[in-house]
């Protein structure tokens, strides 16, 4: 870490914020400049709280140089991890997961229709959700309890894992006890109350960046339910907002590489609320394949213009099938299965 | 509501989806343009889905006339509505309301300190957090329940009405029988099982804007407490996120005359959070004022350098007590008290 | 043209703004509503200025429906354009063009070097700033025309064409004289004069979008030098502004297969700006071309931390080669030659 | 200036980089973490591209702690300055500019109309453009010399100087010859050749920030104009792009006091192009003077729905009057006179 003063500020202040640096363990050292006196931290930083450190009003700049993440860093932590979902494996150079479903559960039969379109088309998780985040509280809120039941029959007669969204912490029993992989939501990857909940549990979590959360953020997010005793994270890009207006996101496909060099974790992609397009979703899965993307989350429904919940943004099945046979010779030039 | 097809949709497309939104009670008028037909909805919007309508694979563009929400829109409530927190009124032409105190709740002698202070500066009522949401699951995450109780000790001394944040519905009971003001944090604006929630009791809400959330998103996420039954909602701006690296946030004042003319809710600034900086705090307060509005929430403590969060944005008693002093005269400029 | 007016509207006000438009020929259909009254324009609405309409103190909301370029949009020139740069042709199912070079042209030995080793790898164009805009005014600001030489020079000896930025009016002679692709920075993406005087000339331009620009004003300033006369215009994204710190900026992939629907023009992808980072280079190449980029334009250095510029993006020749092998199997899995 | 290395880069490679940056006269002090190696380098670190040292593939960041820019440097030059205009001095205690006019000259009669108006109410200055920079080439581009010719006529009969934008190097003459302060548009404030060319010149320039450009960037864009020898700048901020759909652009007023702290230049506010809305011009100008503005420039239109360009955003003459009616009462609070 990198403290930087003004030379105005008095002997006595820098001194003493020099001893309560080290009093925690750390060492300080001094570079003096024409305009400003520099200090470099070195120890263990993630103890210290840079904001604190700014409150000092001889304080002009803090700069940290070690992340603040630890069990997420990839320097702690140098092989991939690969997340089993009960029996998928996820990360490292496994199978390109690919988990298809629509938006919201409707219901028994058209749940049943959808995911055997999903199986045949070749997906290896079924997503549908149950608890729906919506912008509107007069909007559907999903089947709730009713949902996950027929997610599990789902399960049940394709032999498909389930990944479903937790809004709450009070339904997290019901979540461990039914859902192989428990996605934690844009909106809710800094409620932190749940991320700690989750933390406390073993199942997966499928932890999507926020809306406009940045990286650091977001491995700051999968730290806390890391830092529980959960390391099953896989983290999901489902687009930032941006000024951009043709889109509803902008799906920043950077992350892939970036997160493969900063973490440990395997990374997969929803180019579905990504874009909000139907559209747009094969040729940026295709592009996500080939940036090294460990997996898809890809809405699917049978009949869109129907669909109880973000239809404009699903595919019909064909389309999907058809994504991913391409996919897979995407996915084989960079040297992967899918 | 506006929705264009391309000219190509086959009539029987056309045809079916009019059927669709006449047979919910509204009405359809066609007007054909050279490349696009444009149809025109009227009635009750709120309950179509344009997402839904957009997923039609003719549809090309849905565009919303009047605004989803109905219980915080003007149009339908013209009158400002008053928020009384205690005995405080906030909003309409009542005195502008100040919120002082320590970003946490840091232990009895210290809060009792502040809010002395604070009180003796002139504000209205006390912050603090007893339950801290912070990015790093290592930082100080508050003294909860203990904090409450510090708090509540403190009202009693000082007879200021408390606020402080909710962060998860389980710990609803103790705020409703503690707290004045409900605080609902930026990171959770559209934690909608928070929302609904809160829409089920009766204390009043402050509601901060999300980091990256459009004001349509904000009067959507107070219209689910609302449409709960709660109106006691106080809107909060706390600065958005944008490319901008010389603060934290940037802090929007524009919201201010927008809120006014969409919504008779009232609208406060927390220019601590917005500018991470308390440097900026004081012309950022006498501009809110200044732009019209209702309240400031503003981080003070009086050793801002041994703060356990977010000290860089305090300001010290005396720079808050002068910041009201300044603030009464802009005040009374624009027509309020202070 | 959707207007959306206040029921409250004087009705003398309604009809002036209805014979407006109606003399300039256009027809205007009313739609009542419960609290708005909207008005369908029909006709060529790009000759209506939307932000005189909103003037209007009565008018509520302008939305267009149809896009306001003509000569960039697909829908009246359906087939895909297909720019030819001294010989090399981009677009449609043409090759994949890959340009490649170093970001400024520091000198004759250098930039041979540099062009051998490309034209080796398989680039079919060469890239090379000789007029620099730089953030800084004390920062190397290009060799200019020396520089223009030796890109002429190493077109001679290497058979590739070459393309270099434009950064004013005065220097157009020289450009259209020695340049086979002029390049349009994403500075001067809004540089109306500039934009103007290339529509006067035939020479291809490659034109950058803005940092902030959106895809609309990007082809809108496309349709500036196409309604000079100039229809030969190649887009480039080169990376929007964003609040993400870990990337300069953020690539957005998705303006791809947009651009595709919206217009004829080819679109290529410069990953080098886009991230700012040579690490990440390779793998958003890779994931542009599978989504359907038309070219790539890489900076290339032989010893990236001597450049005089932008050395942190360039790629050492041996991995720009390796990218390329990558790539084209890339390409063929999408039924595309590189 | 920061340099920070992993641990892992071989001891020639950093051996290399300390004494190419020795070379040049700056000294470099070590600093050992445990997993980083950082050094801190001291001296005039202007003369050094931080983009050039990280193209290292070795070094891991680079952070500045001083400001890139000199001559706009409060640190350098800790007094205001004070911009003189043809006798109206702008900026430290002077007293707050008011600029007011339409955003285009549409004619003489039309200008001296307005013209009247806004020095009736007040204004100390005259705006209006002649050459305009539009987003379509369709849309009307400007009166051009003529508008010039009406600016100067106006500024004879009512004495204001007058302030028009530069769209091209090609018409500085004409600027230098009649214009009292040259303004460059958000759209260009990286033209760095315009820039340059202001540089050359002595007439006061008005440099509005670019949509989505930093304020570090705004001020190297005033230090290329200072930097080659023309001091005389005042900045402008208009609005920045963000998110957020009910304004045209976000009015970020924590720039004044970022400005005054980081620079001696003069800074005013542009609220009309800020919100776009004339509705909001009022608010958004009593807020930048309580914020400490050293001036105001608005939009003024006696026939706001007639206007040829932005029309929306255009005050009439009595609501402008009424504006620095209360705004003169605002400054007095915060000891300014208007």
């Amino acid at each position: 870490m990198i403290i930087s003063m003004k030379n105005s500020a008095p002997q006595a202040e820098v001194q003493k914020l020099i001893d309560s640096i080290e009093k925690k363990g750390l060492s300080v050292t001094l570079i003096r400049g024409a305009n400003y006196n520099v200090f470099g931290v070195v120890g263990d930083t993630t103890i210290l709280d840079e904001k604190l450190i700014a409150a000092n009003p001889y304080v002009d700049d803090v700069t940290r140089i070690a992340a603040p993440y630890k069990k997420a860093n990839r320097i702690f932590h140098p092989q991939d991890s690969v997340i089993d979902v009960r029996g998928v494996k996820v990360g490292a150079g496994q199978k390109i997961c690919v988990i298809g479903g629509p938006c919201s559960v409707e219901g028994e039969e058209s749940l049943m229709t959808i995911a055997a379109a999903v199986k045949e088309a070749g997906a290896t998780m079924l997503r549908g959700g149950a608890y729906k985040p919506r912008t509107s509280p007069y909007a559907f809120q999903g089947l709730a309890t009713e949902g996950i039941k027929i997610l599990c029959e789902a399960r049940e007669k394709f032999g498909l894992p389930i990944v479903t969204e937790l809004m709450s912490v009070e339904k997290l029993d019901e979540f461990v006890e039914n859902v192989d992989l428990i996605q934690v939501g844009a909106r809710n990857m800094q409620n932190f109350d749940l991320l700690k909940a989750l933390g406390r549990v073993k199942t997966p979590v499928l932890l999507k960046r926020g809306l406009s959360n940045t990286i650091e953020e977001w491995l700051m997010a999968a730290e806390y339910i890391m830092a529980g005793g959960n390391e099953n994270v896989i983290l999901c890009e489902r687009g930032i907002r941006t000024f951009e207006k043709y889109t509803r996101n902008t799906v920043d496909l950077s992350v892939i590489p970036i997160v493969k060099s900063k973490s440990h974790l395997p990374i997969i992609i929803d180019p579905s609320h990504a874009t909000g397009d139907w559209r747009l979703v094969e040729s940026m899965s295709l592009a996500a394949i080939a940036a090294g993307a460990d997996g898809l989350i890809i809405e699917v429904h049978n009949c869109p213009e129907a669909a109880w919940s973000d239809g404009a943004q699903s595919l019909k099945p064909d389309n999907f099938a058809a994504l991913i046979q391409k996919g897979r010779k995407i996915a084989q030039v960079v040297g992967r299965e899918m």
